[in-house]
C-alpha cells in the first residue's frame, strides 16, 4: 500500500460543485450559513468523491481536535459498557469524538495511553482510576485540558470526579448478611486493584463492627467465573464452617455461586452469596444473586456532562460527585 | 480551563539540558544515536518538564501518525477482548499505538467511526465486519491505507481478512448433536447480525442433511444471559419436545442451559445445549457447556502482522486467511 492515492481536498469538493473553497470551508464549519440547494450539492460531492475532513490543520492551529479520550481498564468489563454507553449519549450529540484506550489495569500503561491521547491534542480525558503516576499527573498540568475521574471518590482530583463511595456499599452489603445471621463471611478479592481494595475496607468494618474474624481470600489474577469458583474452594478450606461469602464484584460471586450449587451447598440456606454491580448474570442464576447497584451510565452521563462544561469554561463547586448506590438484595441472602 | 498552559517544546528540553534542539530531536528518533549520558539526561529533563510528543507535524508532513484504528462492534464483548489482546501483542512492541472506536453493530455507526479515525490520519485498520456501507468503501479507497477485517471469511475482502467458517463451524457442532440422537434443535439467535445469520446457516444445513425441522427463535436485541433464559423459555413454547438447543453464543447458551435447570429439565439427560466461542463462563457451569473454541487472540495476533506488513508493502498471496476452530465437547451434549 506505498502508492500514495491523494485523498481529494476542499478544491476538489468545490471544482466539482462549482463553488468557492471558501463556500465548501463555510459549509463544514457552519452548514446553515450556507444556501440549501448549495448545501446539498456539496454533500453530494463529498459523498462521491469520498472526501475525508482533515483534523490535521485545526490541530495544528489550534491544538484542539473535538476529540476526547476514554481510559478504560479493560475492553471487556461489563461495568465499563455502560459508563461508554452514558459517556456518549452525550458527546456524541455534543459532536464529539470519543477516542478509547485501554491500560489492563496498570498505572504505567495508563500513563504511556494518556501520552499517546494527548499527542493527538485531545480537548478532554475521561479516567476511570484515581491513581497515577507521577508523569502522568506532570503531563495532565502541562496538557491543561479538563480531567474527569470516574467510579471513586478520590479525596484529591486531578481535576473533576463523579462516582460512589465503595467501602461504604460494601459494608451495608455486609452488615445486611450479618443482620441475617451470618457470623463466619469470607471476602473473595481479585485484580487487587483500588476499587477491590475499598470494597475490602467496607467488608473489613461491618465485621468490626459485629466483632467477627474476617476471612480475606486473595489473588492478583484477573476476575472471572472459574475464578469465582476457585476461590470459593479456597474459603472453604480456609474456614470449613463458612456460612457467607461477600465478592468484589459478580463474576467471582456468580462462579461462587455456581461452585457452591456444584458442591451441594444451598444458596442461601447453608451459605449466602452476594457481588457487586449487579451484573445480568446475576438476574440469569437460580437464586437471584444480591449485590450493589452501580448507577454506571449516570456515571458516565454526568462526567461527560461535566467535561463539556469543563471545556466551556463552566466552574463545578463540587468537584468530586457522589451518584450513590442501591442494594439487590436478590435471593442468595 | 481556558487559561492556555504552553506545552514544554523541543527547545525547552535542549535548554534545560544544555544540548541542540537537533540532538533532542535525534534522541526522539533513534536514541541509540545519542551518546548515553545525554540521552540519559533528556529523558529525565523530559520527564521533569511532563514533555508530550507532539504527532501534529509530522502527520501534516507525511500523512502518517504510528496509530492504527481498531474497530470493535462493542465494549464489553468478551470475545473482542482476547482480539484486542492478541493485536496489541503486535502493535505495541511494533510501536504502533491502537485508537479504538465501536460501532455497536451498526454499519452507519462504523461509518461515522471510522471518518474519524481516517481524519487522525490512522496508518492502518481493523475491522470486525465484513458488511459495509457504500461511503465507508469508497473513503477506505481515498484513504488508501492497509484494511484488514478479522472474524470472517468474506468472498471479497476489501484488503486482506483473517477469521473462520462460521457457517461450518456451526454445522459441525449441530451435526454432533444430531450424532447423539437429537431430533428436536432450536436454534437461539440474538442480535441478528452478519455472523449469527452464518451460524444460522451451519445449523440449517445440519438439520437438512438430516432431514430434520427447524426451529428457529430469533430476537434483534443483543446478547445477554437473561435473554438467553427468555429464548429458551420461547423455544419450549414453540416447540415442547424440544431436545437440544444450539444457541448463537455462549451468552445466551449459558442463559438457556441456567433456565433449562431452573424448569426443572436434565441438562444433557433431557435436553442437550450448545454455544459458540467458548467463553469462561461456559466452563464455570456444570455441566460445562458445549461450545466452538474460536482463535480469537490468534486472529488478533496474525491481522496485526499483516497489517503492519502491507503498511511496509509485503503482499499476501492468501488474501482471505481461515483459521479454523475446534470444538469443546463439555458435558452439556
Amino acid at each position: 500500500m506505498n502508492h500514495k492515492v491523494r485523498r481529494p481536498t476542499l478544491q476538489d469538493v468545490a471544482d466539482k460543485v462549482g463553488a468557492s473553497k471558501m463556500t465548501v470551508s463555510r459549509y463544514l464549519r457552519e452548514p446553515q450559513q450556507v444556501a440549501e440547494a448549495t448545501a446539498k450539492k456539496i454533500a453530494v460531492a463529498m459523498e462521491e468523491l469520498g472526501y475525508i475532513h482533515n483534523r490535521v490543520p485545526d490541530m495544528l492551529a489550534n491544538a484542539k481536535s473535538r476529540a476526547i479520550g476514554v481510559l478504560l481498564p479493560s475492553m471487556s468489563n461489563q461495568v465499563f459498557s455502560s459508563v461508554v454507553r452514558g459517556i456518549e449519549s452525550v458527546s456524541g450529540p455534543a459532536g464529539l469524538h470519543a477516542l478509547y484506550g485501554h491500560y489492563g489495569y496498570s498505572m504505567e500503561r495508563e500513563e504511556q495511553q494518556i501520552e499517546q491521547l494527548l499527542s493527538f491534542h485531545v480537548d478532554g480525558l475521561i479516567l476511570s482510576e484515581t491513581q497515577h503516576t507521577d508523569r502522568t499527573l506532570r503531563m495532565l498540568e502541562t496538557a491543561a485540558i479538563p480531567v474527569l475521574e470516574v467510579m471513586e471518590l478520590p479525596e484529591h482530583p486531578i481535576d473533576l470526579a463523579v462516582g460512589l463511595n465503595h467501602a461504604v456499599a460494601a459494608k451495608e452489603m455486609v452488615g445486611l448478611m450479618i443482620g441475617k445471621g451470618r457470623r463466619r463471611i469470607a471476602y473473595l478479592a481479585a485484580r487487587l486493584d483500588h476499587r477491590t481494595r475499598q470494597r475490602e475496607a467496607g467488608y473489613l468494618a461491618a465485621l468490626a463492627g459485629a466483632g467477627l474474624t474476617p476471612v480475606l481470600i486473595h489473588t492478583d489474577q484477573p476476575s472471572s467465573f472459574t475464578l469465582g469458583g476457585q476461590l470459593l474452594r479456597d474459603a472453604l478450606q480456609a474456614a470449613p464452617d463458612l456460612d457467607g461469602i461477600f465478592c468484589t464484584n459478580d463474576d467471582i460471586a456468580a462462579g461462587a455461586l455456581l461452585a457452591c450449587q456444584a458442591l451441594g451447598l444451598c444458596v442461601p440456606e447453608q451459605i449466602s452469596v452476594a457481588g457487586f454491580n449487579a451484573l445480568d448474570i446475576g438476574h440469569a442464576l437460580a437464586p437471584q444473586l444480591a449485590s450493589v447497584i452501580t448507577p454506571r451510565e449516570a456515571i458516565g452521563r454526568v462526567a461527560a456532562e461535566r467535561l463539556i462544561g469543563r471545556m466551556e469554561g463552566k466552574i463545578y463547586p463540587d468537584k468530586v460527585l457522589d451518584m450513590s448506590y442501591e442494594i439487590f438484595l436478590g435471593q442468595s441472602l
